[in-house]
């Protein structure tokens, strides 16, 4: 069944209202009527059976029919922290990212990022990564819109801490592991509820300035396997083990 | 160090010829000369730290100093059936695969795919795909380079059936658990050395037709978490949730 993410306002307490795009896809690309079902879930991760029974030029407006128990969102909150890689391997992360559960993404200009965001850049990237992941949320039956952030500092990430546990991705743990890198040890030591903050460096990998901020921050190196992944890999790998772990293994 | 594949028939006891493309990189953009190292591997998996000793117009000779005891490769050999995809997709589920420790990729024209392949179309694929994996295997240090099969149908590719495991990926898994479709039981039945098959199926997903065919030939109905993924993100999450089992938890 077709599923629209719609923001808080739009919600009383019987009813939802659905514009702009959203109304435009029931309405000229769905090509519903009144009487048809649709998923409504709201960004507070609440989602309802909804019966369409009006469409203006202005809104679709629907019934809630039944709230849903849904069980697709991860148990552990991943937020994934992403040097700003080249091309269009955001967007390849962010609707991958969205696929595999994750629950926040925050852009990050790092020492080696090649690419640079200025503010006309980022509104435009960041409008452009939360359409994607919206889309991506909705095709992967998710009931919870992911936080794409604006762009951080590092420092800023950290100074807004309120993470459980802290995880930098690390080429070195790939190239010479040491007992202290095991992704698996680190995900024993999670509980459900909690919330995680992964950090993986762009394309050449983390500074040594930033791999020391990060350490003396009590930030633990883990190993994704004995390969060297590329930096829009790497999310995609710790999300999968993460989300085989907790809701496949379990 | 920078990584080669280099093809059987190019190796002496003592020495490996780099000729080719490979000849061009170390030569034009390496802009290596006799005395620098490189690590050299065999289509066999066998792996060596080589010392140039020659470069002609027509090839590099390098020396063979030492065996490498390497440890990338995946402990089971995972191949990954994909119902053809549109657009690139295949590129990155080749590309992002073979970082993650894919063992083969065999290309399937199923029910569904909307993309046809004819053998003029194929054979540039495939050369296409088979250079992508390469570039691929070099950058994330494995030793191993993926078999890149021609198109099969299912059929052909059970009357080859040389696997210990036959998997299919199941968004009916994701919509509708069954205590069946656990993919952590399913890896518990799975030993280092074991040759393991997943299918999975295209955008529109395996055909009735399909799924009653692979059930009767004993495949296991897998689920990869409660999301739905888009067919190139599902064998992403195969390999990494594999990758995780067998090399960082185990």
């Amino acid at each position: 069944m077709q599923r629209y993410f719609i923001s808080d306002n739009n919600w009383t307490k019987e009813q939802v209202h659905i514009d702009g795009e959203d109304r435009h896809h029931i309405v000229n690309v769905m090509r519903m009527t009144s009487g048809d079902k649709i998923i409504c879930c709201n960004v507070d991760g609440s989602s309802y059976l909804v019966e369409i029974t009006e469409i203006t030029d202005d809104k679709v407006t629907g019934a809630l029919v039944e709230a849903l128990d849904e069980k697709q969102e991860m148990p552990v909150k991943v937020t994934i922290v992403q040097g700003l890689p080249k091309g269009d391997k955001l967007e390849l992360i962010v609707q991958k990212g969205t696929e595999l559960g994750m629950f926040a993404f925050i852009p990050v200009q790092m020492d080696r990022s090649i690419v640079k965001w200025d503010s006309k850049k980022e509104s435009k990237k960041l409008s452009r990564l939360r359409k994607i992941s919206k889309e991506a949320a909705e095709q992967s039956h998710r009931s919870k819109l992911p936080l794409i952030h604006e762009k951080h500092t590092l420092k800023e990430v950290l100074s807004e801490n309120t993470y459980d546990h802290l995880f930098v991705a690390s080429e070195l743990e790939a190239k010479a592991p040491s007992e202290d890198g095991s992704f698996a040890e680190a995900l024993k030591q999670i509980s459900p509820g909690d919330n995680l903050l992964v950090v993986i460096g762009p394309e050449g990998g983390l500074s040594n300035d930033e791999i020391s901020f990060l350490t003396s921050n009590q930030f633990k190196s883990i190993r994704l396997g004995p390969r060297i992944l590329r930096t829009e890999t790497a999310p995609l790998y710790v999300l999968s083990a993460i989300s085989f772990y907790f809701e496949e293994w379990r």
